[in-house]
């Protein structure tokens, strides 16, 4: 039968980090791979709850076909929240996602031609990579620093569709963007007539201090702005949302409207009356506890264990140690060697537009707990050791 | 700022039905015109019952992120449930879809390039249309009769990426493509090398006796298969499936995961625990019963109310009137003045691909009950007499 796939399917391809995963789900390996969050500390009292007064109260509205746009109440309540950080934002530019991926799905789809630049930071996102590469994007890698992006490197860009920014606690880096830095780039991108696309998935997981106000606070109709809810309640619900600029928001709903009709409204309900409950003011406070424990015990491991030469920064918040590995180690090869020792990560060059830096690999520390993490960076170190080993010996 | 939109976002546009829907929403207006599924029969019990279940038993896999593919179990159940209806299926071939909706858009987004023809039915699903046009699809319409698409059409339609075709109670058109003409089309299809993107929600919904096997089940892996639970227990947990020939399943599974990662874990198993037990064979009888009485009722009224010269089939399924109207009316132009008398239908211009007939109109028995058809249709041959008065008067 002739099935011809359309071009743009070349840009679809296996995710290595789900090959990863794969791999890291045989028993008694440790994986650091997977970005998952810590399956304890889901709010499951809160949600049965939650679950409990929609089925009882409104069975036949959750159940039943729903806006688009999404849930009102739950729009109204991300609109509160946003504003709260210092975002102008009327809950009619809130438009519910299955998720935050498919927030990506829908910004490539209502901006991006075939050709078309999309500015990223070098690494980023592999999600938003893999959401924008089937648009037929061509990616232009922002040069940057410890304080996120060069403001100069928009220069670069000009033209581009969009610029996808990572601000907080970026996925794989850790990154963290300074204040400063941030207005730096709204105002070069302001001047640039270049759009910015922000991603915060990770905002709330902060371990030492809030990170400064989102660059969609400065920018205003100069960005779209994606959440989710992923992090701070729970993956499997499937929820996030985007705040567009009223210009393009219509677009982006009939584009939302032709990928799935709507986000369930079963799940937009319960997150609702969970919101409505306050849990998060209790719950994020023990998460970060959480989390802060467990990054604090990779870095005293890392500390520990890694072979002189590897690098890597503390990050103030989010899931992830990114590594730097010396003497031109690849961190995708070494992965079996890894695996067989007991532990695994995600090679980095998977993070790369192109150019990819073969000698990083990422760690999240957020779904295993400290004495796992403890096992696991001593066996990662040691295979690390035995390759340098080897390296010096061969040269 | 300069917002530079794709060009297949010219190919996105405000729903009609959306719209319609909103002026039906109106107090007092009889709502014939969305597919809203009857709230009233949504199996809620069942449903708290499962969800139950699934927080008590399993709430951290439920909540956690999983497998792109969608929850194994599920997909062994859809597979074990196609197989009786005569497809040869594997579980490995089934890809859970967030509602049938998104099966229509990966399959748009891996099998259409600008310019691509897609053959369609005529009227064919609205949904489709908006879920192909932004891959800037160029629709073929198929001619066809009360059997469904004529088998020589499909000539006209050689190399086209595929058909797209509806074969159980059309939505809009409530047509059932007869036993013979299924083989007639798979046989033609096959000898042009056109594969068949076949559409099944409304399979469940047969009123008079089940209809033929699905084409796909003759069609093998010439076919994409795409179902929904949507109609059979609710929307609004937005769960559907296809399934896909093995050489294909790749590509359409690398556009979910960029989608939206995975369809909702939490909603997956609550589904599969209501079907594990076994609710659907005592909950679709009640269902056809509650559907067949106001199926019913409406062809009652129709045959009772509207004047002379307007036409339409009994569907057998479904959830649909399909009506045909005389004197060159115009459905359109024709709405405000019923929504004024207090009910609302889609006019049919809506489901066709270009050439549309005007003369047409949708009405929808299975959201409200008989009572209420019987007022909604009375006053919408009033409308409709009036109309034909006044042209008998220009004329």
């Amino acid at each position: 039968m002739n099935w011809t796939l359309a071009r743009r399917a070349d840009r679809l391809n296996p995710s290595t980090i789900r090959e990863i995963l794969k791999l890291s789900e045989r028993p008694g390996i440790i994986s650091l791979a997977g970005g998952l969050p810590a399956a304890e500390a889901f709010p499951v009292e809160a949600l049965r709850a939650a679950t409990a007064l929609v089925l009882a109260e409104q069975p036949r509205e959750a159940l039943q076909y729903a806006a688009s746009e999404g849930y009102g109440p739950l729009r109204e309540g991300v609109a509160a929240d946003l504003r709260r950080q210092g975002l102008t934002v009327d809950a009619a530019q809130v438009l519910i996602t299955t998720g935050s991926q498919q927030g990506l799905d829908l910004v490539g789809k209502v901006l991006i031609d075939p050709g078309s630049r999309v500015a990223v930071e070098s690494p980023t996102y592999l999600g938003a990579l893999q959401a924008f590469a089937p648009y037929e994007a061509e990616f232009a890698a922002l040069e940057g620093d410890d304080e996120g992006p060069l403001p100069e490197a928009l220069d670069g860009a000009r033209g581009a569709r969009f610029a996808y920014l990572l601000p907080n606690f970026q996925n794989p880096s850790g990154r963290c963007i300074s204040a400063a830095r941030r207005l730096a780039l709204v105002e070069r991108a302001a001047a640039l007539g270049l759009p910015i696309v922000e991603d915060n998935p990770y905002g709330e997981l902060w371990y030492d201090e809030a990170p400064p106000p989102p660059l969609a606070a400065a920018a205003g109709d100069g960005a779209v702005y994606l959440g989710s809810f992923s992090k701070v309640l729970a993956p499997g619900l499937r929820l996030g949302y985007l705040v567009a600029p009223k210009a393009l928001y219509p677009k982006l709903l009939q584009a939302k409207q032709a990928a799935d009709l709507h986000t369930p409204g079963f799940n937009q309900r319960i997150v609702h009356e969970v919101m409505q409950t306050g849990l998060l003011d209790r719950h994020l406070p023990q998460l970060r506890e959480r989390y802060r424990a467990q990054r604090d015990a990779m870095h005293d491991a890392l500390t520990r264990h890694l072979p002189a030469g590897c690098r890597w920064q503390l990050p103030a918040g989010g899931m992830f140690f990114w590594v730097e590995l010396p003497g031109g180690l690849d961190a995708a090869t070494l992965l079996p060697r890894a695996v067989a020792a007991g532990v695994a990560y995600v090679p980095g060059a998977a993070f790369y537009d192109h150019a990819p830096c073969h000698a990083t690999l990422r760690l999240s520390f957020v779904t295993v707990a400290p004495a796992q993490i403890e096992t696991g960076v001593a066996a990662l170190a040691a295979v690390l050791a035995q390759a340098l080993a080897e390296e010096e010996q061969t040269a």
